[in-house]
């Protein structure tokens, strides 16, 4: 029986810019009683990932722009987050009361290019912070993918996630901003179902799926379980790893936006 | 330490209308030694509850519409398929070629209205038949969470999944369009994370979640484990359940219709 257990890291610190988030993980995996596997993938909430890598910008050093103010009357936001999320982003997707979709400068699109002021600690003088999506995901999955082969001899595929809303439908689900190690989408194509019909929209996006899969065990109200190993998913063996950027639906192809 | 575990039920049959699924799964279980437990998820692939429910038209018998040519000739599909996925919409929300988004009569935006030719057994007769999605995926679930109490004595929640393409990005993801005995959207506003700032943006989709983490273990190019189950997963225990309709996103708070 193909059976995949989930389980989240236990008694992860509050991590702060710098940390060694790696060895941090096996560190409280060992207390588990705990090693990685090979075939284990490790997802990482985004918002750990930022912090470590400094990704913060405290609120108050900010001075919104006319266009800020004029978008935060729009959207009906505090214009200095309207500042950070346009400094951060490509392109506005969707503007509206309470809504700014943008496209942020990695190419993820979601709400307010994934700015978050949540659970990003103020600093000793009571200043607030706002943290940005990773530069670069993908780069940021390779190191510490790296981190963790070094500190435990073992490469295990890792996901950074994010809770992302969605067109049509209700509420966030956890999507994959960053990986290494495993091929994003299971391209289907050329493989035929029991009766020989060959499959047509046939690309399953398996690191959302497993994204997904972790924010379950993740929770949002708080940082006790920002990482979750998934053991036992037998990933396609014959596709390449790729980067998530593959994940990114071309503007000419996207009827979306 | 909280762990879900996933599996799929092994040596389900080929599923015919009519066919007794929940007794099905109950016995496939009892061969492999387990039993239903109350908090367990029961994620069921959509084409089979469609072809339990007869869901399904023969291609042969189509006649295609003026309406259903021409829209054909924009999105580049077989007129017949296009004159069902007509016949089962309430709303084209985008055509273009190779591109055939619907609104589909229960409400699911999704691509062709979620109809579907693969995995569908030809008959006797050599005929083709395709697959619509069930007239109601929550009344289809609530049915299969009472014959599996009644086949099992336990009443575990029911989820039924699609794989659907989303805008933005490439490949589909496992969602819910149906679900019995659980409450599909957590609401976490009101919750305050671990700085004491009340959440924004905290609604979040278990059930399309939980429906994306069973599609991991279903693959789409058989029906050899068009069943999984979800162990351990603890349930928000203060949501009451609802149906899956709560996740349609209503036009009127839509941006991207």
């Amino acid at each position: 029986m193909s059976a995949v257990e989930l389980f989240p890291i236990e008694g992860i610190p509050l991590i702060k810019p710098g940390d060694p988030l790696a060895a941090i993980i096996v560190k409280q995996l060992e207390h588990m009683n705990k090693r990685l596997q090979p075939d284990d993938v490790v997802v990482i909430a985004q918002k750990v990932v930022s912090k470590v890598e400094g990704r913060l910008v405290a609120l108050a050093s900010v001075d919104p722009s006319d266009e800020a103010k004029a978008l935060a009357e729009v959207v009906d936001k505090d214009s200095r987050i309207v500042q950070v999320i346009l400094d951060d982003s490509r392109a506005i997707i969707r503007s509206r009361r309470g809504l700014l979709v943008a496209e942020q400068q990695a190419g993820w699109i979601c709400a307010n290019a994934g700015v978050d002021r949540s659970n990003v600690q103020q600093g000793d003088d009571g200043e607030e912070y706002l943290a940005l999506l990773p530069v670069d995901g993908d780069a940021s999955a390779e190191r510490i993918r790296e981190e963790l082969r070094v500190a435990s001899g073992v490469a295990p595929a890792v996901i950074i996630n994010d809770s992302h809303g969605r067109p049509w439908r209700v509420g966030t689900v956890g999507v994959c901003i960053g990986c290494a190690g495993l091929a994003p989408i299971w391209n289907q194509r050329g493989l035929h179902d029991l009766f020989g019909y060959e499959l047509h929209s046939s690309e399953e996006c398996i690191a959302d799926e497993l994204a997904a899969a972790a924010s379950l065990l993740m929770g949002q109200s708080n940082e006790g379980q920002p990482v979750v190993i998934i053991s036992g998913y037998q990933r396609p063996a014959h596709l390449p790893p790729a980067p998530s950027r593959s994940i990114q639906r071309t503007a000419a192809t996207d009827a979306f936006r």
